[in-house]
Order: structure tokens, then sequence, then C-alpha cells
């Protein structure tokens, strides 16, 4: 879990924190999740978005604005609850086998008890905003950007198998399914960093174009991995109809080619779907997708440069440039 | 919707402009759920939570503290949209297949659809909580009442064919899944009428009371009516394992003619669960769990009588009879 963070012992030891909180508030009384909610704790994850929040609610430590170390705790906690509760529900809707390398939740214990799981999830989430956040405009943007990753993953089951799905649909969609959380985060962290509105602005937008960047790289991951790599099935998403950057570039100039495999939809064979990958690479979906990323991450990076200069500022950057130059 | 209602024209007239805020709330700019929402909203029910909840809102019009009547059309809203939501999902654990006489989200869209409909629908929800109460205790008095829904559904799952369960068991379902949701609606009321702490409380308890003796009049229904009078399948929750207190009580002395049924589990045969009806009305199981449910009405009654004694506290009175003396 804590491999990215360790060049920030600070980070990493409040993610430490983070970690208890979440399994004390993923605590039940009595009841049948609670081996799944332990479950979910111990496939512990990169705690990216909690990571992000806290080195932006550090950017400007003398600001006496500073939350206490407990708010900022909280608030780092719901964010990587509200990730989990929607992955868990995002995984009854794709019927996902494999997570990190584990069995998700619905395929191991049935999509019923996945939407009770995720329900619960929101809640305590919901719970740690309030305590932190009640009374300030915060509470009510943590409700939008759960409607915002709801809209994205709808939006994206929408397009499944459509053939005219364009570039732009497809950041429409990595904006509310990815970016809207990278971007809440580093908000919620500049404006407990006491920064100016200006500043939570550009905060924002750090996150948001990192999250589209994010996503983009992590399409690119399902065309050049090995499911031993990935900790999940490969194609997943080609085989389920969801078309994704690599794809949409590379095909741009090659319907032809390309089209014959799509229309088979849910027909694809695994044989047929690693054919698809190589014509990905080949007409350069891949590199014209990573250029795109390189664009965005760009974009972040101008605005990180709006921020204060602080040691956190360069651990920011160098965080984003280590997330989004992932070996491809 | 407002036959309930028809004696009190003020909050009749009130309802309508919930029932125009969900309209409003619940359009979406694009997406696949809009038919869905739509049919959730022409399925309209008695509005049975926002009518109560504007009633006990109205007990003290003199207060200072009165809230805006917009407030009020906000928080009357919530009510029915978390009560909503919590269905959508519950209808995916319960496989059911009808609601209403009408086919229920997941059996005529999936359950993949029933999972976002919910999520979506609480989002609405809690919106206009932290619009009408951002900075006050209620906004986590309802995350927590959404838990409370949760874990009630969570246990009645725990509990399926149990032969172990008992009446104690019931009530705390009850009181979950049920009462805590009219008990939120009472005490938000008296709240936004000015009361006292005192008097909230007892607000609260005539909700909580009530929402016990409701469950137990919904509860005897599925032994006494036909399937065209209930609009639902009836027997549904004993052919599913759910024992509800008018087979507890008729068990109570006579399990060795119930448990060789019961313990058929899901084999068990339409006959059968005839057969067990029966069983359920000729031990009297009804008329006892009749007189629990009047225990409770009396204590919902008990609690009322310690509020201000106004008009609209006949009328709170009027509606509680009529929900809890239903024809058997």
């Amino acid at each position: 879990m804590f491999e990215l963070w360790s060049q920030f012992p600070n980070i990493a030891a409040q993610l430490k924190e983070v970690h208890t909180l979440m399994q004390e508030r993923l605590t039940m009384k009595s009841g049948p999740l609670q081996a799944i909610l332990d479950e979910l704790l111990a496939t512990r994850g990169k705690l990216l978005r909690p990571g992000l929040f806290l080195l932006f609610s550090n950017l400007n430590t003398s600001s006496s604005l500073k939350a206490n170390n407990e708010s900022e705790i909280k608030i780092a906690a719901s964010l990587e609850l509200l990730y989990m509760a929607t992955l868990v529900h995002d995984e009854i809707i794709d019927d996902s086998p494999l997570r990190r390398g584990k069995q998700t939740v619905q395929s191991k214990y049935g999509k019923d008890i996945a939407v009770y799981t995720g329900d619960l999830l929101f809640t305590v989430m919901f719970d740690l905003v309030v305590e932190a956040f009640n009374g300030t405009p915060y509470v009510q943007r943590n409700v939008k950007v759960m409607r915002e990753l709801l809209i994205g993953e709808l939006d994206q089951m929408t397009h499944r198998y459509n053939l005219n799905v364009t570039v732009d649909d497809y950041l429409f969609n990595a904006q509310h399914k990815t970016a809207a959380l990278f971007q809440l985060a580093c908000e919620e962290g500049a404006y407990l960093a006491g920064l100016n509105e200006t500043q939570i602005y550009d905060a924002s937008q750090v996150g948001r174009y990192m999250g589209i960047a994010f996503q983009i790289y992590d399409d690119i991951l399902d065309y050049t991995s090995s499911e031993e790599v990935l900790n999940k099935p490969v194609l997943e998403d080609l085989s389920q109809g969801v078309y994704t950057l690599p794809l949409l570039l590379a095909r741009q100039e090659h319907k032809s080619l390309f089209d014959p495999y799509l229309l088979k939809k849910d027909q694809l064979t695994e044989q047929e779907a690693q054919e698809v990958n190589r014509y990905v690479l080949k007409y350069e979906g891949v590199k014209k997708a990573q250029q795109v990323a390189e664009h965005y991450t760009q974009k972040a990076l101008d605005h990180l440069h709006q921020l204060p200069d602080t040691p956190t500022r360069q651990g920011i950057e160098s965080i984003i440039l280590l997330l989004l130059e992932r070996k491809q």
C-alpha cells in the first residue's frame, strides 16, 4: 500500500491512520458483511486519492485555517470509501470476476450482497464527510461527486458496443467516472490547507487533468499487459463493448479493419480479441493515447505551477510524474 | 396518492409540491434512467412519510423557528426518496417481481440498472437534506437512518429460513427496516416546528411505535389478502424464509405442525404455503399479531398526547388510527 508514498514519511504515517480509521468504521456489531469488509480492507490499494488529498492539505502549513489532523484523516478515509463503494457497485454492473488479483465481492458473495456492501460504504463515507465538513459547501460537493461517478458509469454502460462512440464521449466518461474524484481530493486538500479561491480552483484542475490522464494510462494497460501484471482479466473492456481511447484512436482510419470484430459484440472470442489488440498496437492506438495522456499531464502540471512553490508542491509533481509515466 | 390526505387540504397541497420537486430533481439531462425514474414517480405511493413529516412540522405554527416552506418541501421529498432508494435496492435482494401492482425495477430492467437507480435516488435525497439541513445534526441523522434501514434489511436476509428467529428478532428488524424512517420523519417535523427537546423526543417515539405497528399490519396483510388486493405476490415472505410476526406467534405452541413445512425452505410449494397460511389463521397468529400492533399503536398515541393539543395533533391522531386499523 505505501510504496508509492515511501518518499513522504509524513503522508505514509497519516495513511496508516487513515487505514486504522477505516477499520474502526467498518466494524459492525453484528452482521454478515464483516468478513467482506475485512477482505476489502485487506486488499489495500495505493490509497491514491487519500494520499493526494493529504499532500494538497499540506501545501500551506502556515495557514491558520489548517484543519486539525483528525478532520484530515476523516476526509482522507472518506475519499477512499467513496472509491471503494463505487467499485463494489460497478463490479456488479461489469460482472467483474477479479480486482487487484482477488475475487470481487459480487463474484464471491453474489450481486445481492454487493449491493448492501456498497450502500454501507456510502453511509460510512457520508458519516465521515459530515463529521469533518458539516456546515461547509463540501458536504454538497461530495454528494455531487458521488452522482458524477454514477453518471460516468451509467454513460459507459449506455455506450456499450456502440460504434459511434467518439473521443469526446470517452473523455466525458473519464472526467465523470475517474477525474471527478481526483478533483475532489485535490480541492478538499487545498481548502483545508487554507489556500485562496483561485488556488483551490487550480488544485481542482490539477486533480481533474491528472484523473483524465490516469484513466487513459489505465486503459492503455489493458492493451499492453498480461493478466499476471494487471491482476485482472486483460481486454475485459473490449469484450464488454467498452471502447477506450487506444482502440478509438487506432480505429479512426481503419474502421473497415476493426468493425467486423466489434460487430460480433459479446460473441467476440478471446483469440479475436487478441487480434484486435494487435491491430490497436499496429495502428498506434497506444502511442496516440499516450500522447493525449501526456497532454493532460502537462495541463495538470501547468495548474500545479500556479500553486505556492513549497517542498510539498515538488512532492506532488514527483507523484504526478511517477503515476503518469507508468511503464507500458 | 392523496386520498389518505384528503382530510388535510394543506398537507395535500404541499404533497403536490413535494411530487413536483421530486420530478424536477429526478430529471436527468441525458441518460438511460429517465424512463425508470418516470415510472417510479408515476407509481405514486401514499407519500406516507412526507405527509407525516409535514403534519408534525405544522404542530406549532406560531414558532419563530418555523422553517420556510421550501425547506419543508425538500425534507418531505428527501424522506420519500430515501424510502424509494431502499425499496429499489431491497427488491434486488428479494428478487421481487411486483410492487404496488407494477413490475419492480429489478424485474423489468435487471439488477444492474436497479443498483444505479437506487444509488442515484440516494444522491438526490442527500442533496435535498444538505440543502435544507446543512450545519444541523440532521444531516448526520439522515446518514445514520440510511444505515439503520440497511442493517434491518441485512438482518432480515441473515435470518432467512432460520427456525430460531424470535419475536425480539422480528421487532429489532421492524425497528430498523421500517420504524427508523417513520421516526426520522416525525422527528424532523417536530424540529422544524420549533418544538423543544422533550417534545422532539416524544415526536420521534410516535414515529417509532407507529412504524413498528405499521410493519406488523403490513405483515398481517400477507396472511389475510389476495394478490389482487395486495398488489404483490401473497405469502412472498413465507416462501422466501422471512418469518413474520403472525407466523412466529401461531407457531409458538405448534412447532411440530409448522416445522415440517418450514424445513422445506425454498422447496415449499404454493399449496403448502396456503396450508401454512391456514394454520397461521387457525392458531390465531393474525389475532395475536393484531394485539401486539395495538399495543404499539397505543404507545404511539401516549407519546402523541405529550405534544401540544392543537388541531394538527388531532389530525395526526386520526391518521394513526386510520393507518393502523386497516381492514383485515
